[in-house]
């Protein structure tokens, strides 16, 4: 695989505006976005901080991937997302070093990228999405 | 507080051996060094991603901080390092915004770098790492 940078770190949250006010009042950043995805299940709210973004995650609904989460192991880093170009061939690839794909062939995920995700099970237990910008 | 970038991130791994030939082999990342961080208990292999470090980390001891953490939780994502300028004031900062400090003075991590922890409960469940390269 080639992956170029940490494209944003999801951190799961039982509250975005008490998360975010924490974000903004005492690390200095800045919300620059907030976003629901609805097939996730989730309100996202953006910060950046040099080369990365920091992705808040509150679910809104109990059975949704963020809501199993912290039932079962409360507010923290939930994953790491890699920005690559041509997201299909990566997942080739990663499919190729018996690498267990969650998303086979890639998904719409939040701010219009283009995402797929590998089992912890097979990334030493590391959610790890994969995102393609098509815009840039 | 006045964060400038992702220093690392730090991941706990049963096996530094084994998850560094998944670094190597599958996700096509280059381990840079290998070091042991004796009053952490753990033993460490760096990789550069952008701007950006991972660290992996595999306890020496069942009774340091990273065995007891897979003891508990398995492995994964174990913390987020922010790359400061004056960390002694970062924490001064921190402190008068009612931030637990694990640190509450600059020590010595891997890598040379001075740094501090925060402590998981202030953090909304990150378990924060500020560091500073005094020589950069």
């Amino acid at each position: 695989m080639d992956l170029n940078y940490i494209e944003h770190i999801g951190i799961a949250v039982e509250n975005l505006e008490a998360a975010t006010a924490y974000y903004e009042n005492v690390l200095g950043l800045k919300c620059y976005s907030v976003e629901e995805v609805t097939d996730q299940k989730v309100k996202t709210a953006f910060f950046k901080i040099g080369q990365t973004k920091i992705e808040l995650l509150e679910s809104t609904a109990p059975d949704g991937p963020i809501g199993k989460f912290i039932e079962k192991k409360g507010e923290g880093i939930h994953h790491i997302a890699f920005a690559v170009n041509n997201l299909e061939k990566q997942l080739e690839d990663a499919a190729t070093k018996d690498v267990r794909l969650i998303d086979k062939t890639p998904r719409k995920g939040a701010e219009g990228l283009h995402i797929a995700f590998l089992h912890p099970k097979s990334t030493h237990g590391v959610l790890t999405e994969l995102c393609e910008n098509k815009e840039a």
